[in-house]
């Protein structure tokens, strides 16, 4: 039996992210070793908490949940938390009880680093929320950054507008330095941007399928998901939702289902622009010395078979 | 008979620009009442030489050249010649001898706002440099805005990669602050960004066509075009030139050649990405108040008619 590829989570429950670790529980070409908790939907102690709980939900106890940091990794940054889109739970204002486990002693960037030391090479970071953990992690092992396979992280908006602003996706701008460090780390990294998440729409009738399901996943979701389609339809006049994390967790369980290209991404920390991703295609040889010249190259998805994603949400999340 | 388009064009050339010249003035859509210079492809001090020696070249010395500002706006900015793109002369290194002529004793500045009162609504500004002496004008004259019937610029690399570095076009880079508040100012403003200029390139047989040509523009501009080309074809690996001072010049003559979104555009002025454009495209609506939040809209060019363009620029040229 070919070996399972192992997957830790780095996660801030929401709504799609909890969408995103059931579809992980529920793909056989993975093995969740762990998930690890960080701001961003919502404050890192509610993500932690409803990391638990979606565990919990899933009957999958067994994982390791680790606790992130609850601060940017240049401290003293004011953090944007998302309860606008998510519910002020992170789980469209459901008010579940709270979970009966814990997350475990350890530090997630102190499981980031053993885990992928113990498997060096086999273990694929999928990096659901800002970049905090990660950066940390780059930071204090410089191991780390060869012991991870693949970071697999959803975050910036290539080439069209943002999120947050019109500058800026959020991932990105919960963490702009932290982002950068990860960017230009070394490390074999598959960006998912906006500009790919935003053409994976779960659509209005997709969800009545769902509703219409007997799987324990597919009947949790409909639970949760009426304020994330409220705020879509607000905010972007679409009937349906963008499939952000479940398109990033599918990416790494399938790479077939996108295509990337290769360069350097910086990001800008300051201005008007902060949070911004900016990604250089090597067109122009430019004679300069640039903010670009000699960092690592990372890879940046282009296209996405969104049908192919949509019809492997809805079988996986209907299976159970 | 129908008033003829004034134009004035703010120019710092350089080879593209005397090729922008030498287009307006065979252009019979237009009447060009004046030259403005700016630093950029040389200084400015050897912009308002140029303009003079390529009026001298055209026979049309009774077109007045105002000399513009030496400095950025925020004054104090190092400026970025690009010497290496147009010679050391911004005319391909012929070592033509100086003009016989002098600029006016008025400012640049003095001069768009007192023919744009003088003709309000009327006069279109080319502006194919950094945007130093348009941003002065604004601030000069709060009615410089309203009296200028468009501002048609060359700026800007919109979802597309910079040619100074990955983010930043040269325009913009030469002078962001005057940018911004330009873009912001509510004039009416047509943004032809990189984005369109590198699809409109006059190729080595195009070249070889302007030789056989008898036409004096032609003539003068084969003599120029070397170092240009080598340009070219050093950084792009490309065997032509794209035609950025061309096409925005058609663009004021013709508006039909391109096809434009209007929005709000900003420019990063600090960091990594100073010199950066952004544009907000509306298709989110953002709960938060934005840096792009109630600024007035301007139009940016997102398609142009590259043919056409090139067949305007090869027969105007060669008829004279």
């Amino acid at each position: 039996m070919a070996e399972l590829k192992k997957i830790i989570i780095d996660t801030d429950p929401g709504v799609d992210d909890a969408m995103a670790i059931f579809l992980a529980l529920q793909s056989p070409e993975v093995e969740v070793i762990g998930l690890t908790t960080i701001y961003g939907n919502v404050y890192t102690t509610l993500a932690t908490r409803n990391a638990l709980h979606l565990l919990e939900i899933a009957g999958r106890t067994d994982i390791p949940v680790a606790e992130g940091s609850h601060l940017t990794i240049t401290k003293g940054t004011k953090l944007r938390i998302a309860d606008f889109v998510h519910g002020t739970d992170g789980l469209g204002n459901q008010n579940f009880p709270p979970p009966k486990g814990k997350a475990i002693e350890q530090s997630a960037v102190d499981f980031l680093i053993q885990q992928t030391s113990l498997y060096p090479g086999k273990v694929t970071v999928v990096a659901l929320g800002p970049l905090t953990n990660i950066a940390l992690a780059i930071q204090a092992d410089p191991a780390f950054i060869k012991n991870v396979g693949q970071i697999v992280l959803l975050g910036g908006a290539f080439s069209v507008n943002g999120n947050v602003n019109p500058a800026a996706e959020a991932n990105i701008f919960g963490d702009p330095d932290a982002a950068d460090i990860v960017f230009t780390s070394g490390a074999d990294i598959l960006a998912i941007g906006i500009n790919i998440t935003h053409q994976v729409i779960l659509t209005d009738a997709d969800r009545d399928k769902l509703a219409e399901s007997s799987g324990k996943f597919a009947q949790y979701l409909c639970k949760i998901l009426d304020v994330y389609f409220s705020y879509h339809h607000d905010a972007y006049s679409t009937k349906g939702v963008y499939l952000h994390d479940p398109t990033t967790i599918l990416a790494a369980v399938d790479p077939s289902l996108i295509t990337y290209v290769e360069g350097v991404v910086r990001v800008q920390t300051v201005g008007i622009t902060r949070g911004l991703t900016l990604f250089y295609n090597k067109q122009k040889r430019f004679g300069e010395v640039t903010e670009w010249s000699d960092k690592p190259t990372v890879k940046v998805a282009v296209t996405v078979d969104a049908p192919a994603v949509v019809k492997l949400v809805m079988d996986r999340l209907m299976n159970s």
